[in-house]
C-alpha cells in the first residue's frame, strides 16, 4: 500500500539557523535512528520536504515496517510530522490507481454503522508540464472516490473532514497519502552542542533531558548514588531512564558518582536541615568539574520552582551559586502535571514511578532548610575537611568509572541514618 | 440559573508546601482579582473546595456577571477548574428544581438535528445523614432527564459523555453543575517570592513572565529602549504587555531602562559583531542591580536555546556569567510554535506582533558573534571608560522613573548606526 513516508518541518524551526546545516544535521539523525531501529530504508531530500523510502521503491513497506517507521520518526526532533505514501510516477493514471488502492482501508471506519464519511482531496503540483491543475485533480479523485464507495455515502467538507487525501505532483514522481502523525518538533538532536543532565530516578528530571534535546542538545548524563546506602536498582532504573532517552539522540554517556563518602562527611559536621542544599551544591560542582572535562556548554536540572520546600527561590540561588556554569531549568515553570503529562508521553514515567531511594534521600532532614543563604552555606562546607579536595575527587572517580555500578561494596542498604 | 461558582484546586500542586498557606494566599488572590473585575461576590473555603457565591444568595447571576467570573477565574494560579453552579438547601426536592432549572440550555445544543444526548451524573455526597446515597442520587435525577427529554433523546454513557451533571451534597448545602472551565493551575501568584522578568516587546518574555507567575512569582518588568534610536512605541507596546500580565497578579512594577548611551558607547568602541551578548551582558548587570535593590530573588528571561543565532549555549553562558544572580529561563526547551500557542491562550500575541524595533535591534550588527567566549566580552567592556559607573548610574536612573516614559527628548529616531 506504502513504499515511502514524507517527512515536513517547519520553516519557523530554522530562522535564524543555518537551513543546510539543519538539513543536514536531521537527515544525518533519521538514518542514524532508521539504522538502529533494523531499517534500511533510503532517506532523500527534495525541496523542502524529506522522502523516506523503501530500499527496493517497487516494493511496498509491510505493516511491521511501517510501524517500526512510525516509531523511529517520530522519536526525530527536527521533524514535525510524517505521512506513509504511494510514490508512483508523476502520471493521472498511476495516482488514481494509488488512491483507489488504500481508500478502502482510510475509509473503512468512518463507513461503519451506515454512517457518511467525511473526506477532503488536497492536491499540490510543482511540475508544471502536468495536464491537470491542483483544483482539477482534486475534483477527478473526489469523483473516484464517489465511484467507490457511492456518492449517498460521502460528505465533502473542505475545513474539518477528519480524511484528508493528500497528492503531491512533482517532477520526478508523485505522492498520495492520507494519513498524519506527530513528531516532535524542536531542532535536530546534536545541533545546539553538548549539555550534561542531572538524572535522578524521579519524573522531572528525564523531562528536562528531553526539553533540551528538542532544542538540538546532545546530552550526556550524571548521576548520583550513595552505595551503600542505595541499592544497585537506583542505578539500574536511572541506566533504563536514560536509555530511553538515547532512543532520540546518539547515544550520550552516562555518568555515575557515588556522593555517600561526602554525604557522611556533611551528615557528621554540618547542620542537618541544610543538608538538602549542599548536597545539591556539592552535584552541581561534581557537575561542573564533569561538564569542563568532557566539553558540555551547560547543566540541565529538573527543578521547578515551588515543587519541594528545598525549591525556594531563595534555595535554589544558594545552589546556583555554587557554580559559574550555565545552567538550564527548562522545568522552572512546569507544574506537575505537565512534567507528568511530558513523561507518559515520551515514555520515562512507568520508569520514574518505580520506587527507589535516589541520593538526596540520603540521610535526609527532617525538616529541610527552605531559605538558606549563599553565606551560611559557605559557611557549612568550610567546616568539612578538604572539601574542594573531595570535589576534583568525584570528578576523577566518576570520570574513571569507578563509581558506575552503584554496587553495594559491603553491608547492607540502609536509607536513614 | 446559577448563584455560585465551585472552584478546584490540585492536592498535587501543595505536595511539599503549607497547605494552609497556599489555601489562604489562593484565597486571597481570588478575592483581589475578582474585586478588581468589580465583582462583589464572596469567596468561601470549605473542606478541599472554594466556593465564589453572589453577595445576595437568593439571587441568581445574571449572564453578563456569570461571564465577568469566568473572566476572572481563569487568570487565578492555583486553580484548576472551576463550574458555575447552583447553590440549595441539601434536600432531594431542592436539588431535582435546580437540574430541572438549567438541563434545557445545557442539553439543548446536543439534541439537535435529532440527535440523541449522551449525558452521565455524577453525585457526591459528604452529608452522610442525607436519605439517598450517591448512586440513588444519580438514579433519580437519570430518571429526571427522561421525563424531560423523552427516553428516547438520550444515553448515558458512564466514561466519555460529552455532559456531564454535577452533584455534590454538603452538610449546609447541595450545588449541582453542568460546565466545567479550565483554570491555569500552578501556584497561587505570590507564594513563590518575587522575580523581576527581562521585558521586551517579543512573543517570548510575556511568556516567560506567565510561565514563572504560575509557579507562584510575583513579577516585577524591567524593559529597555534606546530613545532616540527607538521610538516611544516601543515601550508603549512593553506598558501594554505588562497591563495584560497584572491581570494575572497584584499588578508588579514595570521599569524602564534607557540603554541608548551605553549603547553608543558599546557601538564606538567594542567590536561590532560582540554588540548583541556586550548588551545582552548589560542588561542583565541592570537588571541585577534593581533585582537586588527590589528584593527580587531571580532575574527571568525569555531565551530559548537555538532561538535566534545569539542565543548559541556558549552565548548563553557568556552573558549568564555576567552576573552571579539565579536566572530563570522558563522558555529554554520551548520551540517557537509552543510560545505562540502560550501567547496566544495568555492574550499578549496581538500585542507582540506589533511591529516595533527594541533595544536589541539598536546598531545591530550585520552578522552577530555566535559564539563569543566570556574572557572576550570582558577585554570588550573594559574598553568602555567607567564601565561600572554606567551600569549603577542607569540602575539609579531606572529606580528613580527618569527613563520611564521612553519619549524622545529630540531630534528623530534612528534604528541603524
Amino acid at each position: 500500500m506504502y513504499n515511502a513516508v514524507i517527512c515536513r518541518y517547519h520553516e519557523i524551526a530554522i530562522k535564524g539557523n543555518n537551513r543546510r546545516e539543519f538539513e543536514r544535521q536531521l537527515i544525518g539523525n533519521m538514518r542514524y535512528l532508521l539504522h538502529q531501529g533494523g531499517l534500511d530504508s533510503k532517506v532523500r531530500h527534495i525541496r523542502g520536504r524529506i522522502w523516506v523510502e523503501k530500499a527496493c521503491p517497487e516494493e511496498d513497506f509491510s505493516a511491521g515496517e511501517l510501524n517500526l517507521h512510525r516509531e523511529v520518526l517520530r522519536r526525530v526532533f527536527g521533524l514535525e510530522s510524517f505521512s506513509p505514501a504511494k510514490l508512483v510516477k508523476p502520471e493521472m493514471d498511476s495516482i488514481t490507481r494509488a488512491v483507489r488502492a488504500f481508500a478502502p482501508e482510510i475509509f473503512a471506519p468512518h463507513l461503519k454503522d451506515g454512517n457518511r464519511a467525511v473526506f477532503r482531496i488536497r492536491a499540490r503540483r510543482s511540475n508544471k508540464d502536468f495536464p491537470l491543475r491542483s483544483k482539477e485533480i482534486e475534483i477527478l479523485l473526489a469523483g473516484v472516490m464517489e465511484e467507490l464507495f457511492g456518492p449517498d455515502r460521502l460528505k465533502i467538507d473542505l475545513e474539518n473532514a477528519p480524511i484528508t487525501i493528500g497528492v503531491e505532483v512533482r517532477d520526478e514522481f508523485a505522492a498520495v497519502f492520507a494519513e498524519s502523525f506527530d513528531a516532535p518538533g524542536g531542532l535536530p538532536a546534536g545541533s545546539s552542542g553538548r549539555v550534561l543532565v542531572l538524572l535522578s530516578g524521579g519524573i522531572d528530571s528525564p523531562v528536562a533531558a528531553y526539553e533540551m534535546m528538542k532544542r538540538g542538545c546532545q546530552t550526556d548524563f550524571l548521576t548520583f548514588h550513595s552505595a551503600p546506602y542505595t541499592p544497585p536498582e537506583s542505578v539500574d532504573k536511572v541506566r533504563r531512564l536514560a536509555e530511553i532517552l538515547n532512543g532520540y539522540q546518539y547515544p550520550g554517556k552516562l555518568w555515575c558518582c557515588n556522593l555517600a563518602g561526602l554525604q557522611r562527611e556533611i551528615r557528621d559536621r554540618c547542620v542537618e536541615r541544610d543538608r538538602t542544599v549542599l548536597y545539591r551544591r556539592a552535584m552541581l560542582r561534581i557537575a561542573s568539574g564533569i561538564a569542563a572535562r568532557t566539553k558540555c556548554g551547560a547543566i540541565v536540572t529538573g527543578e521547578a520552582v515551588g515543587q519541594v520546600a528545598s525549591q525556594t527561590l531563595k534555595n535554589m540561588a544558594t545552589i546556583d551559586s555554587a557554580v559559574k556554569d550555565l545552567i538550564l531549568r527548562p522545568l522552572c515553570g512546569y507544574d506537575k502535571t505537565e512534567s507528568i503529562r511530558v513523561a507518559e508521553s515520551i515514555g520515562t514515567y512507568r520508569t520514574s514511578i518505580i520506587h527507589a531511594p535516589d541520593s538526596c534521600t540520603v540521610f535526609a532532614p527532617v525538616s529541610p532548610a527552605t531559605s538558606l543563604p549563599e553565606r551560611a552555606a559557605e559557611r557549612e562546607e568550610e567546616k568539612i575537611p578538604d572539601y574542594a579536595g573531595w570535589i576534583s575527587r568525584l570528578v576523577d572517580e566518576t570520570l574513571a568509572g569507578d563509581g558506575n555500578d552503584g554496587k553495594i561494596p559491603s553491608g547492607d542498604c540502609e536509607t536513614r541514618n
